[in-house]
């Protein structure tokens, strides 16, 4: 009786995550057609992918296709972190059973997660000789995961309650249905779908005139706007070495990592000043010109750069690929002089705004912690102030900064114990240290031996890797949530 | 007029630290006359630093040897900063002075800091064959600097609310005068006055029965029990390669991480066993146990001990050495497999118990950091409870834990910001973050190039540590309030 209440119970998460395997099985059909269009092979692998997919999800879907209850926070929890380890999985069968690249089960699986989940870590070298469906098939990746976590970002976070997103729940427009997820995720996603295509197809444009190829520029579009960073060149950007492609994507990287939410409502507003008015915007664009400016400094005195301009779309660029975790490279930067590639990489934890497609910890959550820092230090002198924390005009409640609190704690741990599991797998401090930051901030180029891929790593840093790019994407509250006993006792 | 009244004000303080370094003062004649004693020099430098510090002292106290005002918080703060800023500039002058070593300022002004602050990473290598007078004084200034932390700690940091250590203000016996520092700390400090002579005295007994000469013996019973870590060998506790000693020295150096308001509670109770009902006091135990047996498990399967006696001691050894922040080696601990240096390195972070000589954030405030983040991880199943924090029977006011989450953050913050720095001093990264870590944690010892001693750094970098060690030593917060404008206002 018990068992068959809790079958009921999920039921509906079965019911939805059936139905997005079947979406997402439709999307391996793209690089199926492509394989023809091209002629370059591959076809084969995304269309058994599709079958295998397609066919996974019906079975999962039929018989549970006419539960109707609404979603609950709870399942809302178990649906999110479904979705990225189930599609992950999928989406990595056709890659593993491409002819080239000839890759193992858990190099099939790395790939998979570092697209979806936006990371951008490659285990494959040799991009450039890759058939067009497999390249447009993980840059696909990207986009699809991009998409997710703006809704998940803008819809679900804040309703979960994860690490101080409650925040924005009083903020987005519509009508919130105490616990009731559906209605409020269906609405706030089409709205953002358009936004989010239309960004796309904007960028990619934009880097067609530029003169990327039209495979180049739609590849590169999908990944610069999720920021995802996957290219379809080992040298990643620094292939087209052309300034104004470039800016385009520096411009691009800054577009995906600002809130989608912002977004809307500056088109809305009409009123580009909107962004500035923002203080996580402002502040996440005051830091960005502040690294550049570090930057352009240290790489002019020590001689790296002789030309100024150059230096200057070399800083940005890079400032801008690491700092919003999108993990573009136009040049080697982990060899920049002294402090710079640590510079970038701490950046990469700090990431860009809520409700983007960035990585690491969000601006708005350090401007909170800084906030709150400094309210300490006053209250030594001022033991009895009452010191209200504010963004903007608005007062942040002690729950949501104690929930930030417990999210900069839980991440700092979660990242140090996967630090030394990547050492006792054999790598050193630095290439331990940057391939789980890179990996959990979902950055993906790191330092040291993994500066431009970690095809070379060992099978357990892979894997480990995999749960970290996971647990970023997730912002580790929502997968370390459902391996609690209370979340399944009901 | 305003000037006048600032000048009044301040002129307890004053008074305060000119008193404080007559007393220092003297201390200085201790190596002084062991030079005469062994015959092997540098009496001179300490009988000049003597008269020195003397002459400054009185200078500094005679014209306001009559102001009477109490010490207020405020002037707490003072005091305290200026305790191990201007001692330790005077601690250097003999060791600048001194013929045997010939150092420069920057180097003696290190080893003055690294001694006062308890951190013992030192800048002298052949240490075996330096004069007994110079030896002394550093092991003089680690047992000092500890007796000042110790009233700092139970006395002090209380009063001053640094870091949620307004926690333990009614946990002390004695009356609490509202902001009124001056009859609390005199109580309190004879009472653990006596118990850290007691202890030393003790510890130094056993070292000597166990086989140490009489002046190793005290030398090492003053940096056991304070936590410090200088030795008179350059190959510290392995000089001796003696298994009773080592043993011996791990109690000390538990004895010297454990609170010593705890160790004065056992004395009075009779009853060991307090120790345990401390929930501090047992997870700190608890930690040594744990990474203990990790240790013991990996140096076997390496093969790097075969013994297995041999492997406990060395583990328990450099866990107790490290995890407590002393720094003491029998074994060059940062070449062993993987992720153990790391490890230990990190555990520094954490250090002793609140009330102790140790260095690093303390295991309280660790409790507090992971109880909270655990209650952040159940409010997401049930976001209506209300979860308090306890430690024991007592509940946690939230005042308490958002100091701690403020005081983890800006010594995170501290932390990279001079790793940076050390990074643009051209350290590499393994170097640079393992000499910050044993600087600011008051470690000593770090890894790669810092694994014996800190010798080879650049000037800048060895003033960088000397405000890390100073840092870590004030609690962070204690020195960064007073550079803030809010404290100068009146
Ligand atoms: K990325
Ligand atoms: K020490």
């Amino acid at each position: 009786m018990a068992t068959f209440q809790l079958n009921y119970y999920f039921a509906v998460v079965q019911r939805v995550l059936g139905l997005l395997l079947m979406i997402f099985s439709t999307s391996m059909l793209v690089p199926a057609v492509m394989g023809f269009a091209y002629g370059d092979g591959e076809s084969d692998a995304f269309l058994i992918g599709f079958a295998v997919t397609l066919t996974t999800g019906t079975a999962a879907w039929w018989p549970v296709r006419h539960v109707q209850r609404e979603l609950k926070v709870r399942d809302g929890f178990l649906v999110v972190v479904l979705f990225w380890m189930v599609l992950s999985l999928f989406g990595a069968v056709p890659l593993y059973l491409a002819e080239r690249p000839d890759i193992s089960v858990t190099d099939a699986v790395f790939e998979s997660v570092s697209g979806l989940t936006t990371t951008g870590a490659t285990v494959l070298v040799g991009l450039d000789t890759l058939p067009h469906a497999v390249l447009f098939w993980r840059q696909l990746l990207h986009w699809m995961g991009g998409m997710g976590i703006i809704v998940l970002a803008v819809a679900v976070l804040p309703m979960l309650g994860v690490g101080g997103m409650q925040l924005y729940r009083a903020e987005t427009p519509g009508p919130i249905k105490d616990s009731k997820l559906t209605p409020r995720i269906r609405e706030t996603a089409k709205a953002l779908w358009y936004l989010y295509v239309s960004l796309t197809a904007l960028c990619a444009l934009v880097f067609w005139l530029a003169g990327m190829s039209a495979f180049d520029a739609v590849s590169h579009g999908f990944s610069a706007i999720a920021t995802g960073g996957f290219s379809n060149h080992d040298l990643s950007l620094g292939h087209h070495d052309n300034p104004v492609i470039e800016l385009a994507a520096i411009v691009a990287m800054l577009v995906g990592s600002i809130s989608f939410g912002m977004h809307f409502t500056v088109w809305r507003s009409a009123n580009p000043l909107t962004y500035w008015r923002d203080s996580e915007t402002r502040t996440f664009l005051i830091m960005v010109l502040a690294a550049t400016t570090v930057c352009v400094g240290v790489l002019l005195l020590s001689g790296t750069y002789v030309n100024v301009p150059e230096a200057m779309v070399k800083s940005m660029f890079q400032v801008v690929a690491i700092g919003t975790t999108t993990g573009f490279t136009t040049t080697d930067y982990s060899v920049w002089p002294t402090f710079l590639p640590m510079l970038l990489l701490l950046g990469s934890f700090v990431g860009g705004c809520a409700g983007s497609t960035t990585g690491g910890m969000k601006v708005v959550r350090f401007i909170l912690l800084a906030k709150q820092g400094t309210r300490e230090i006053t209250r030594l002198v001022h033991p009895n102030a009452e010191i209200p924390i504010k963004m903007g005009a608005k007062v942040i409640p002690d729950r949501v900064i104690q929930a930030v609190w417990g999210f900069f704690a839980v991440y700092v741990t979660v990242f140090t114990a996967m630090f030394l599991v990547l050492l006792a797998a054999g790598l050193s401090e630095l290439t331990a240290f940057s391939a789980v930051a890179a990996s959990i901030n979902n950055l993906g180029p790191g330092l040291g031996e993994v500066s431009s891929n970690m095809a070379g790593l060992p099978a357990l840093a892979k894997w480990v890797l995999c749960l970290a790019m996971l647990l970023g994407r997730l912002e580790v509250f929502t997968l370390l949530v459902i391996l609690t006993p209370a979340f399944w006792r009901h």
